[in-house]
């Protein structure tokens, strides 16, 4: 730390991103990406954006956010793109967080809400899950406060169906509630269609996950037009062109091979099916996942462990050192081919 | 803007970008990019980048900043990289401003820094530029306040000698002093040489102008570690894969081709003398650019009829209403062809 840091930030905690290991090449379970690449349109489409670079990109992002509309049944206003869905989740903790506007959270969730909420100087609070990890949605009715919740929920994977989600944000009429759905094309049922009865409704989602598309950053909000325009008060007075001109096209041509992508993503579902079949035979308690990973925990080995021993045998998973998860891993759902691998290296370690 | 907004910016007036009007095709003099497409190497890397686009990029941007400490001289640690060079000014804003650390800047410069204290909450001056334009380094000596300074200056061009921005950094030891350098490849010389012997100070450079890739959105900041690793704080806090894998190895293309962009800019620096000549001939004062754009002002016509009937037939350039610059207009430097096509149509407007 620098001698000229503010002391408004010197007590904050960044997100730590998970590892990218460059000492060997991994099968590579830990970050929920996909193991399948964009469509081929894409690279189409970011090769004449390429040719055109020394040009500033479109600041509203209007090609996107036009197609976009079409696909989710929305209007144009009511999206605002952004460089990956963290930078949204950023923007609505700075445009609706405040000394008076506090969040709530599961304790038990993406690992970035905290942090939104620090950086911010948005207080909050973290509701716990319930003791088999849900989300009780009676935890959530009236209280009065901002709420973000991942649906699929990260790490567990675990989904609230949409009449919960929208019970919860029935009940909090002046409050925004923010539904995170990075993971929702893997089973969930998305809260877009109802952005057009709340007006405290925000979705959020992003191309990094079933789009096949992390390395290019981008993500969106979707909700009623007002909430977008003060979110778009933030991005013009931080980086009014957060998106570049290769990654907005890129998202155009991803739009319009839909079939594509949610192909891909019945395929995950299929290999995610096998992959807790095949833990559950080797006695591990797995979460009923919506998501493209899945959460287990062993009674015959402690999570850092198979963590650890995993990563000695080329294959990288995640772990979390939070006492009421440590015990667990995520394990993204990749290939067939990539879980095989998986599956043996735990019966080796396990020596079953 | 909705009932949910933070009263924290309900006051907040975003920065206003460039127009970029479809309606027709201009000979776009407005937003200073390059008229040169970016090396043909950039495109091999973004193809090559665009086959991985499923994983995350790397959120060090480690392979750009080791190649661009190479180019700039310093260590990978003195470089943070950034979504536009807007991105690392406002986390040089969040991260060294405070009640207690205001800043101070020209009344005449780029826009966008009071909207950064704005939306960051932070103090600011904005010392009036002398009557011919220029900073007066004096008014920056000892001022105990954070300091950022366009060098050269925008929309004006001039630009002050290093020896005077030294003495400024040295005389604020205790406070960050940010020299904005986003045009000094067009005639200007670099403070990055100065920040191993001050702690204070951070330079910030971009990719939109000299590099011809504002569509790409890459900036970046050089300063001591300690500096760099307060900004990391930020950025950890709210973004940490702010630059897509696309963008990252289109600026070590780039950066690869030195030579190709620093002849780019010593043709935009022969293409500024031609323009400023000729509009002098016309009438017009003309400042001592060292930038990619020149600001100009004619005693037969006004800034803003200029913008407009240049607008009328097809030319674009800038036009500020800030009273002090309000006769003025700020014309990009690009090809010879856009420039006698506004020259051309300057002499029609004038009927000379």
């Amino acid at each position: 730390m620098s001698r000229f840091f503010s002391e408004k930030y010197v007590s904050l905690t960044p997100y730590t991103p998970g590892e990218q290991p460059r000492d060997m090449q991994y099968v590579k379970l830990n970050t929920n990406e996909s193991p399948f690449p964009p469509s081929p349109s894409v690279a189409a489409a970011v090769a004449a954006e390429c040719r055109k670079l020394q040009l500033y990109s479109d600041p509203e992002s209007t090609a996107l956010r036009e197609k976009a509309a079409q696909v989710y049944g929305v209007r144009p206003q009511q999206i605002l793109v952004t460089n990956g869905s963290d930078e949204v989740l950023n923007f609505a903790f700075m445009a609706f967080g405040s000394e008076k506007a506090a969040f709530a959270f599961p304790d038990i969730t993406y690992g970035f809400y905290p942090v939104f909420a620090e950086v911010n100087h948005v207080p909050y609070v973290q509701i716990p899950l319930q003791e088999d990890f849900t989300i009780n949605p009676q935890d959530y009715m009236n209280i009065g406060k901002n709420i973000v919740i991942a649906n699929p929920n990260a790490p567990t994977g675990l989904c609230l169906p949409l009449s919960d989600i929208e019970a919860i944000v029935k009940s909090n009429p002046d409050n925004v509630v923010i539904v995170d759905e990075a993971y929702v094309d893997f089973g969930g049922e998305s809260a877009v269609k109802l952005v057009d009865q709340y007006d405290n409704l925000l979705v959020t989602q992003t191309f990094s996950k079933s789009r096949s598309m992390a390395g290019a950053r981008l993500g969106f909000g979707i909700g009623n037009e007002k909430l977008i325009a003060d979110l778009n008060t933030i991005k013009y007075s931080t980086n009014p062109y957060n998106v570049n001109r290769m990654t907005e096209f890129a998202g155009v041509a991803a739009l319009e091979e839909n079939d594509y992508y949610l192909s891909n993503a019945q395929t995950i579902i299929q290999n995610r099916q096998w992959t807790k079949a095949q833990l559950e035979q080797l006695g591990f308690t797995v979460f009923d996942s919506k998501a493209n990973f899945i959460f287990a925990s062993s009674d015959r080995i402690d999570g850092e462990t198979l963590y650890r021993e995993l990563k000695q045998r080329g294959v990288l998973v995640r772990h979390f050192t939070k006492e009421r998860i440590a015990q667990y891993i995520r394990i993204t759902i990749g290939t067939m081919e990539q879980l095989e691998i998986l599956i043996k290296r735990i019966k080796e370690i396990l020596e079953v």
